[in-house]
């Protein structure tokens, strides 16, 4: 699976002229050789892909069973490994990930590396992610079942009372006494709250549960290095007409835009078809998008928004989540991660979106 | 205390005749003006600080009671601000962070700031963050002091049979239970991960804790913002005397270290003064550096280090850690948080070194 990957970006590469990738990213590294180091925002570990062979630079409290290394030691760093690689193997044209290079990491590989023509590039693995293969469809199907399963246990123990951050910490709690993670910190977000799009629980002033609340839980769960992305609504009594009538075109228009969704339709099309459904039934438009890829993080390609340049195509994993907000009332979201195949999109997240009053 | 941080940066702009500054990093952001987004990854703040104003950036989502906030929006991204006020203001000068900002976002600031002088800076309020104010000393105390009483309450538990990664999870849980955070996720490596200096309590094999077992727990807590580190010893059953001479041997290096750390001293030979303890002693030296300064993050200046230049300064909090590691047998590591006075240095974290048989 990893060979195909790497074989697919070597052909990118060659349609370029680029005779090697240097990749700096810690999730495109990842996803080329299956290698990670302790922490995603420290750089720790780089992959160079040239048309013969890849070198994974690493430093020695990384040693692998797996993995081939080369060694960054104090006497021979990274550039030092660049330097002898790109004259050893005449390569001219030297690639770098310019959405991840650093200035001050640009600056010394063009110091250092004066004989190669150091190339701007952007998104190519990215783009090659856009598309999930069949081990990452599985993964992410599991993080989607995982998240199923939390959201249904974590709901039932929802009463009067309860906090926001009580919530989200038993979210928490239920996935990593799995063994699992969460995909990011959850959004527990109670009445006034529901109305703030990305309300921050950390940082907020942890409401409580009272009868009649609208509670907005928007969640994921990390499981083998893959994420998922839900969002819920669960109200505390009967929520009164309004709201439930609220509920219901929210529901109806996510639900229309998931079938909306085919292969080969422009994604700002299906943005924009999903705003306009809203809009037909009397909601607020959001300023968030309405979807965005999953996948080894949170936020990927393709983007569902008025911006995106993408099309829908098979093997994509991608939110649908719009929502409305009513400033200092209260908001409402619901999301799926869905599949998207030749037959149309498959919610991977299963659980009901009924109305569902506790 | 913010003012005051404001107006340090302000006086060194000004000496390096930079008329304002774009500060990118969110660390850097937070301890300007405390503010924060989010999430650290994602681009979702900027602080413009001129010689007379300050202005920050971010989008809709946040809206904030505190802070003046100027809004990037789809019409009006941070491109476009920076053109405005550089034009009004007439700033001719503007310093960006060369050690965050990528490629690509250089890139564009130099196609839409034509007539700007754009200046790379490196590490200048990492250079200011180096020595903490009271605020943050008190801070950096309190995230200390949470990580004593936490590591008190989970070696309690600890017992034959335990894995490592149930006593990651119960520290987690201590600290998440109460509202506070982990400061990184911990390491707890026991018998042979013991040996691996930076060993992946998450991805590792789950050794269990045995009769005679070594048990290495690296962790911190954060509070506030604010960071803690400390590393220790724990052992099950009676270790035998081989490995006792080598605990007592470390734990002498290590507080003979902290002994040592004086105000005006270079930091290379702190470094080097601890490994020439560990080496007289017998004991191996460590791959790692010797120390490193904490605070919004877990790894800052000053380094101490063989590659380090700064010195030792009253106010810098910086780690004291010295190891030992015997391949495939077992390791050992002493840390401590320390806050530099001009009375030598204090250790921060106080749960005590002493031999810990459990």
């Amino acid at each position: 699976m990893l060979d195909t990957r790497i074989k697919s970006l070597k052909k990118t590469l060659s349609e370029k002229n680029i005779d090697a990738l240097l990749v700096s990213n810690y999730y495109n590294i990842l996803y080329l050789s299956g290698f990670k180091t302790l922490v995603d925002n420290e750089r720790e570990a780089w992959l160079l892909v040239t048309k013969n062979a890849e070198y994974l630079f690493t430093d020695y409290r990384y040693t692998s069973a797996t993995h081939d290394i080369s060694f960054i030691t104090p006497e021979k760093r990274l550039i030092k490994h660049l330097q002898e690689i790109t004259e050893d193997k005449k390569i001219k044209t030297l690639g770098f990930e310019a959405e991840d290079i650093k200035f001050n990491e640009y600056q010394s590989f063009k110091k250092y590396l004066e004989n190669t023509n150091l190339v701007e590039t952007r998104g190519l693995i990215m783009k090659q992610r856009e598309v999930k293969d069949d081990m990452e469809i599985s993964k992410i199907k599991a993080a989607c079942e995982i998240s199923d399963r939390c959201f249904e246990e974590v709901v039932k123990e929802i009463r009067v009372g309860k906090t926001e951050k009580e919530i989200a910490f038993r979210i928490e709690f239920w996935l990593k006494e799995k063994g699992y993670d969460l995909a990011f910190y959850p959004i527990v977000a109670v009445d006034e709250n529901s109305s703030i799009p990305h309300y921050d629980t950390r940082g907020g002033n942890n409401k409580k549960v009272i009868n009649g609340s609208v509670i907005l839980i928007d969640f994921g769960a990390k499981h083998d290095d893959y994420l998922s992305d839900m969002t819920r609504m669960v109200f505390m009594g009967d929520p009164g007409t309004e709201i439930v009538k609220q509920y219901e075109s929210l529901l109806a228009s996510q639900i229309k835009t998931l079938k909306h969704l085919k292969v080969g339709l422009d994604l700002k099309a299906t943005d924009a078809f999903c705003r306009k459904e809203m809009k037909n039934k009397g909601l607020n438009d959001y300023s968030h998008s309405t979807g965005h890829g999953v996948g080894l993080e949170i936020h990927e390609y393709p983007k569902m928004s008025f911006l995106s340049e993408d099309k829908v195509k098979a093997g994509q994993i991608i939110t649908v989540e719009p929502g409305f907000y009513l400033k200092a009332k209260w908001g409402m979201r619901v999301e799926d991660t869905a599949l998207v195949t030749d037959n149309g999109a498959v919610a991977l997240t299963k659980f009901s979106k009924d109305l569902l009053i506790i």
